[in-house]
């Protein structure tokens, strides 16, 4: 496959995924800006030098997408309700918690266009400001006054730890097997995605077996949307993705389509042992190369859009509205995406 | 004063320390080894390979001074409950997060005579586990029952990294005053310390003025804790300490014995400056020689000593018992102890 036409063809689709995007927070406009409002009186600090990296901290999660599950989660299953501000906002600063470590982890320069924490400031101030955004996370949802929110949400941040944990015990590992690839990334970023919508669905007062679905669709979704982003990090444009590309590759990170590679031929694993040598870009290129001899790249794609097609499936039963629809078209949307 | 000297009858007098310590807890002796046991318990995984990092991340926090505290202070107001092993086991998980982070921060290798998690493993895993056990620490305290006790818990684990990073944001900053230093420790050592003796007493049954008073002990005692801290790092012995000392004044991170040196003397912070091209070793060595010239190392344990004091006082009306005396015994040994 041609690189240069898929992002050609990506660019001239950009906007119209972008009001797509858009359009499915449109019966929840109101609340989004809520948990706008609302994150931005949590990042604030009493002492004015903490403020402008406060501030920056709040500017980095982007999309929204977990206070977007939670609010379209719980107008699915009944009413929202101040708690489901509350929730979003939780959810959004515990994935802003992930990114900033995330960021310092990767090295990375660059995140949604914006200097990363450690870029601006550096590492020592990310590693703190994000456990900063985890405790007072913690804090703002025990204020709604379910200690089993917090358990969930507790559980949840565990299990995102886990998943990243394994992922680095496991890098550098060419014998990873995609079933394990994918548990890993059920951790690591379909736990929050998965939680999301399981609170939005309680707290909107949905009965187990609608709880349920809505867990699953969040799973599958957050599965989904991983497996694009790892798509992303090799054939996506760092302008539009808006941070550093190429990462997973130099790291030796195992995602979808170098696992697949490695799998679909044996001799594969010499190569690449080969361009250790290297420098950074001509190694990256190299890879890239090889994918795209191979049918890396489309299996890639259709196995997000398998996981995308669950998540649509696990709520089909669900009664027809706007929610309902806008959170399928968040699921068919996180594979379309090219950002 | 002579540092030799000091130092030797400081290792004369280790072992009795050390005993003083262990008597401390013999009123609490058998929940203190619940929390161990529970503590063992938290620390698996249901993935082998992390079972090996989960464990060595139970043993670096060592003196389990914070769940002692929760204990102690449920026991000097009323009766231990099994709340009161789940809250200890939580303050001790959320502490050793924290110095798993500060580990990274200060690129250290050894705490507590182990290899630190950093330098057995990587800067990556140890930022992955001390959010892992951040996560863990929320979701037991959640187990509990009561959302006060998760906000107290999550607003403490805030207040601690926002004293962390006040104090990076002063680092190199001649001009701190000490009420601003004492400020900050209060954030980054003592919140801890006050929020275990507050829920201790909470759960013990304790009417508002107790827990009051136990809170103010416990801020008192973090303070002194942290004081001593600054003061090993200077004068202590990496052999009893176990850590590697002397990185607070190379990092030209604002201790009180600096602070104190740069007050008392208008020109010390130029003579300091010209210290910057030696070597890390030469360097200390010239910091540590002005500090013996001046009245610093008299003036940092006296104010220790202050802080011990009204820890003591403050919890001087509770009626005499095993857990007050303890209690007391454990605020006059933060400030004695050499490790």
């Amino acid at each position: 496959m041609d690189t240069q036409t898929t992002l050609s063809t990506k660019q001239s689709t950009a906007n119209s995924l972008r009001e797509r995007a858009d359009s499915s927070f449109e019966c929840i406009r109101d609340e989004m800006q809520l948990v706008e409002q609302l994150l931005r009186e949590q990042m604030q600090s009493e002492y004015e030098d903490l403020s402008p990296l406060l501030a920056h901290g709040a500017l980095l999660g982007g999309k929204r997408l977990r206070p977007a599950l939670v609010l379209l989660a719980g107008k699915a299953a009944g009413e929202l309700t101040g708690d489901h501000v509350v929730l979003g906002t939780v959810m959004e600063m515990i994935h802003t918690a992930t990114l900033i470590h995330d960021d310092v982890l990767d090295s990375a320069d660059q995140r949604r266009h914006l200097p990363t924490v450690n870029a601006k400031w550096n590492d020592q101030t990310s590693i703190l400001l994000g456990d900063y955004l985890f405790a007072q996370a913690f804090t703002l949802s025990a204020t709604l006054g379910s200690t089993q929110a917090c358990q969930w949400i507790g559980d949840a941040a565990r299990r995102v730890c886990e998943g990243e944990l394994r992922q680095i015990f496991t890098s550098g590992c060419s014998q990873l097997s995609e079933v394990d690839y994918i548990d890993i990334i059920r951790g690591k970023t379909a736990e929050l995605c998965r939680i999301s919508c399981r609170l939005g669905g309680t707290h909107g007062g949905a009965d187990l077996p609608t709880q349920t679905a809505l867990a699953d669709f969040g799973e599958n979704l957050g599965i989904a949307f991983q497996i694009a982003d790892d798509f992303l990090d090799v054939w996506g444009s760092t302008e539009r993705v808006g941070k550093t590309l190429g990462t997973d590759l130099l790291q030796g990170k195992p995602t979808l389509p170098l696992i697949h590679l490695l799998q679909s031929d044996p001799s594969m694993q010499t190569q690449l042992d080969e361009l250790q040598s290297m420098s950074d870009a001509a190694r990256c290129q190299a890879i890239v190369t090889r994918l795209e001899q191979s049918d890396a790249k489309a299996y890639t794609l259709a196995t997000a859009q398998r996981f995308a097609a669950d998540a649509v499936a696990a709520i089909d039963f669900l009664p027809e509205s706007a929610a309902k629809k806008s959170l399928q078209q968040l699921a068919l949307f996180s594979v379309s995406r090219n950002f």
